[in-house]
């Protein structure tokens, strides 16, 4: 394993680089600078910058340079970053923090944090629009799936069943598989299949990739539920037991933490039996496996 | 004048199946019901939807049928009525009612209207990327107008302008109208060159319909700023007096009724001056003066 971490840091710093670039402040906006320093505050927050990595990696095991692909995976960070800032909002989450840093609403107060997390949902549109090494057909499809994958059918459908969940008793396995399907699935499925798209892939392809993203995301999400009870909120880098604080149903509330990791275990599995039609592509089974056994 | 109101009404109907149709629920939506429902409220709420007018009214006056604008016509639309439903949160402008309704987090829940809200930002690049009767080339155009005409160069950034004016004492005329200019003129500028992508018009067709927008943006904005001195809360729909008590600068503040009337008079006949490029269309020349002489 020991290109996985020179290869991911190269896409991180790719990643970074873009978002810098493609919200840059410029004397035209001398009256929006505040607005911009918000959204650059979140953008730069750090965490994993999985999904864009996921675009990048599926691109390149489709063999195509993944420097093609700069447009939809700063996008597709962009449309996380919304979502963290409106996320933790006092109305939604009411999260301080956020990567060890006040969170936006703490750090630029809460009608900024809107209209940042709001902006952030119209600057991917325009990346990908105004990007010079995509082709129209590419864009549009881009979009799209994007959009969906955010939207009311995708994210932001999952943010609402995970609310309303909260006020629920009776949260059974079917309904936690569907919120984890929309609220993390989709926008992990998108990224692999934007990879593809960049790559010109065909539909089979395509479709292999959403599988193993929303694969990935299940698996993603139940270490998360494992990690809640198992970490320390050092390691974690977040509260530990804010699961059982809120009462969430997770995996582990369900099945206890063995059975739990045996899911995300057989989960992980299925998982890399979708990277077959991409050739057992080296990155991405290792990032799959390192993804499974990650402490934080 | 007879023809305006039939015209008006046709267009309106047809902006409101179209969102309808847009936004339906179906079944594989079950657990996201409520987040339908409430992007509905909001979208059923009325108002004179006057950007989808405008988009259909430009495509019209260039030869090409209006129903080809479908898409972009209800996109812009769903921008204008997130953004509504975020200003009115009460992090935001905190108004109770919205068009003589509660707003939409009265309704139902800040949470869920900050979340409509952002699923009405996906749902209108969704809408444009899937249409049938667009190009790709033409709807990159939109997806990439629509996008900066309603972030931080457009709209968002104008929101920014106007929620940071509200601190200070020394707004001038420069900046109340530069904040206009992002804050309304934005999204009606991009809805009549809108129109014009719709129909495959040439570059300088689409920078007159521009510049169009942009001044009868102005001109709206000043007659609200009239209009919130001299008419009455049953006639207006919505409290006068409301700038006076929040301290905002507005064209009334600066120049008293009078001279802000004449004001909106010169910048509408601007307006009507931008319109010899389409043939001083008939529908268009009607409507920007039926919007100078609006009693609410």
């Amino acid at each position: 394993m020991t290109g996985l971490k020179e290869k991911l840091n190269e896409y991180i710093a790719f990643t970074e680089d873009n978002l810098k670039k493609y919200n840059a402040y410029s004397e035209n906006m001398a009256a929006q600078k505040n607005l911009i320093d918000a959204m650059n505050y979140s953008l730069e927050a750090g965490g994993k910058r999985i999904r864009p990595v996921l675009v990048y990696a599926f691109c390149n095991a489709l063999g195509c340079d993944y420097k093609k692909a700069a447009a939809p995976a700063a996008a597709i960070e962009m449309i996380h970053t919304f979502s963290l800032i409106h996320d933790d909002l006092p109305a939604m989450d009411n999260d301080d923090f956020r990567r060890g840093k006040p969170s936006c609403h703490k750090a630029f107060g809460e009608a900024m944090a809107i209209l940042a997390g709001d902006a952030l949902c119209m600057l991917p549109f325009e990346v990908i629009a105004n990007d010079n090494e995509l082709s129209p057909e590419q864009k549009v499809r881009l979009v799209s799936c994007l959009a969906k994958g955010a939207g009311r059918e995708g994210m932001g459908g999952g943010q609402v069943i995970d609310m309303e969940n909260e006020e629920r008793t009776d949260v059974d396995e079917a309904n936690l598989r569907n919120m984890y399907h929309h609220k993390t699935g989709q926008l992990i499925a998108v990224s692999c299949m934007m990879g593809c798209i960049c790559a010109d892939a065909d539909e089979a392809s395509i479709q292999a990739a959403a599988d193993y993203g929303f694969k990935l995301g299940l698996a993603f999400q139940i270490i998360d539920d494992i990690l809640d009870v198992t970490s320390t909120t050092e390691v974690l880098g977040k509260p530990v037991g804010s699961d059982e604080e809120e009462n969430k149903t997770t995996f582990v509330t369900l099945y206890g933490v063995e059975k739990a990791q045996e899911i995300a275990n057989a989960v992980t599995e299925e998982a890399l039996g979708c990277l077959e039609k991409f050739g057992n592509d080296a990155f991405l089974t290792e990032l799959t496996e390192m993804l499974l056994k990650r402490k934080n």
